[in-house]
Parts: C-alpha cells; structure tokens; sequence
C-alpha cells in the first residue's frame, strides 16, 4: 500500500476499523461466523471454499461467501458451483478488499439463513493485512509451490492471522519446497498459530479445518 | 493500492513518472539495460536471474540486479550466489517498487561495469502495475501454479508489460492448469506481448528470453 502520508493513513485505518466492528456487530446478531481468507493468487483460498462448504453442511451448516478480486469473477463463478450464495466483489484497482466493501456485499445476502461466511479477499500477500473487515477469524493460505521462504518474506501476515493454511503439500518435494522451514518460520513469528498442512485438490485436510472453524 | 483521492493518486503517479524517465536517463548515459520483472510471490522471478545470469555472462554480458521485498533478503542471498552486484530492496509495507527506491539502488552500483540490470519487484500482481522505475522493457512472469484464470484475474499487467514467462509448466498437468487458456487470454489483453514458455528450475526456456532480451 501506498504510505504517502501518516496521518492521512492512520484516519483511513481509523475508518475501516469503525466499518469491521460494524460488521462485526452485524454477523453477531444474525448468529453468522465470518472468516478471511488471505493469501496469494493461486495458493488455493477458493480450492479451499470448494472443499469446506460440503463438509460443513455435512455437518448441518449452512455456509456463504464474499470473492473479492481486483478483475472478474472467477472465483465467484467457481464458488457458486457449491450451491451457496455468493457475492463477487470487485476492487478495481485495489489491491485488497476493506470494511466498506464487505459491508455492501452484506447488504446482499440474507444472514438469516447462514452460518458461516467466507470472505476471500484479493489475492496477495502484503495489503489485506492492515484492512480488518469484521471477521472472527483470519485464515492465511500458502502453497508450497511459492518457495519455503514465503513465511519470512511476509511477517505481518502471519502476526496478524490466527490461522495458517500450508496447501499443496503434495508438491512439495517436486518445486523443492522445506515444509518444515515455513513451519518453524510461521513459530517464530506467531507461536500461538494454528498450522494445517492440505492438499485441497484431494481435500485432505478438510476435515481439521472444519474442526478448527468450528470449535 | 488505496485510491483514496485521484487528485493525489495523479501527483503521485506524475512524480515517480518522473523519477522513472530520471532513472531511463541515467541507464542510457551508463549503456545498460533494465528490464523490471513482476509477478506473484513464487512465480520464479528469482529463479529467472539465477538461470539468466549464466547465459548472459556465456554472451558476454554482465548483470547485476535490484531485489525488491517487503521484508527480508531472501531473494538478494539467492541473487548475489550468481556472483553478481545485488541491492536489496525493502519496501516495509509497501506492495511495490517505486522509481526513488531504485534511483536510491542504483547510487549504490558502479553501472559503468554493468551491462544489464534486473529490478526484481515486490511479489504481487496488482501494485506494482502503476509505478514505472525507468525499465525498457517489462516482465510478467506467472506459473501454472497459480492457476489458468491468473492471466483473466490480472488485464492491467498483462496490457502493461511486454514480455509474459509462462512458467512451471512441467507442473501445468498435475495442478490442472491449462496454459492454452493463459495464452489466450494474454492475446485478448495484449495481442503485441511476447509468451515464452519455461520451466526455469530446469533453465528451460532461459535462451529464449535471453534472445529476447538482447534482441
């Protein structure tokens, strides 16, 4: 993001903070839980919506998402294949989704009749980390297939997210990725962090982030 | 990037454009060659250099480059293991480059024996678009890792670049990507861009851009 000026960025954060507790208010009272999903482009945030909407309606939740991109709507068209509501919001030329966005996409859904909403925010490591959009919890996605430095390249994402998701882990080995450097790299930076290793592709790993979601 | 007020955003814009064309000048006066590469976090911007800096030095050219990151020297301990001068670039929490950041690198290079230079920027598909750093050319590199919809996610760096590596595409099957699809949906956005197809961990395709480079 662009720091052209301290004040002028605090009143900005200052702002968006104002809109997420508002959103926040707004999902406590419909009983709704909201989680981000953060993390680059392709590191698998939709593969991983895909996967988890059927398991927790196994588990009789009703699950929607919020598919924030720069351009498009790939991932909303994919994400409505599920059969949950979906709402695709497009940031133009911003780099990361904010309060106001998600409190638009709200407007549009009927939260009376979900328990889990999904906002996947525009795909990169470095902005949406600043922009707290109301949820309950953050959730980062990295792929093995962004090299084993991915964690020590982006701190303030792991400091500021509650979960980590380390996906594609079956290729690990064929992109010569050390699972256990970002493993210990992720501990140095957020001890407290909840690490799960996936191959979202398969779903494994499904089952323990729905466990996670829902404790 | 935070659009926040477009009177702003143009001073900015026309400033670092500035900065930019300051930066061409100074490249022309030394008679190097800059050539900005972008991409996501692990698309092999990195590994570009560290396979491309062999194959020039074998036509008698020598590199040197700029890494840019958020935080860390990551890339830049990759980087100087080709034997080449390297700047490591942080930009705190910025999501790109800026032209005063690589003025500021580049007073820290003896470009008198240097033929080329590579500025390797922050990873992420959507900021660095609008800050030119006074490159001729521009590199977009992806990988099929990122998936086939990356091209369709991303039209402004696509129209703003000239060259797109298509990488990883020993790895397009097992992720299910299709490259036919990145391919056309480059010539949509850009019908003039240069595609060339790698899989740099193997340096394939490392002639070809040099080709390209040098043409």
């Amino acid at each position: 993001m662009h720091h052209v000026d301290v004040h002028m960025e605090a009143e900005i954060y200052g702002a968006n903070n104002r809109l997420a507790e508002h959103n926040a208010e707004h999902f406590k009272a419909h009983n709704v839980r909201a989680f981000d999903l953060l993390g680059a482009i392709g590191s698998g945030k939709t593969s991983l919506i895909e996967k988890i909407v059927p398991e927790l309606k196994s588990r009789g939740k009703v699950s929607a998402a919020i598919a924030g991109d720069v351009y498009g709507d790939d991932d909303f068209q994919r994400i409505i294949k599920t059969g949950i509501i979906a709402f695709n919001a497009n940031t133009g030329k911003e780099c990361h989704l904010d309060a106001h966005l998600v409190h638009h996409a709200l407007d549009h859904m009927d939260l009376d009749n979900v328990d889990i909403v999904f906002i996947e925010n525009v795909g990169n490591m470095v902005c949406p980390t600043d922009f707290k959009l109301g949820a309950e919890k953050r959730i980062v996605v990295i792929s093995t297939t962004e090299g084993d430095d991915v964690v020590n390249k982006h701190p303030m994402m792991f400091r500021d997210c509650q979960i980590a998701i380390i996906n594609k882990v079956d290729l690990a080995e064929a992109v010569g990725c050390n699972v256990e450097r970002m493993i210990q790299d992720i501990k140095r930076y957020n001890p407290e962090m909840l690490i799960i290793k996936t191959n979202l592709k398969k779903g494994e790993g499904v089952k323990e982030i729905a466990d996670a979601l829902l404790a």
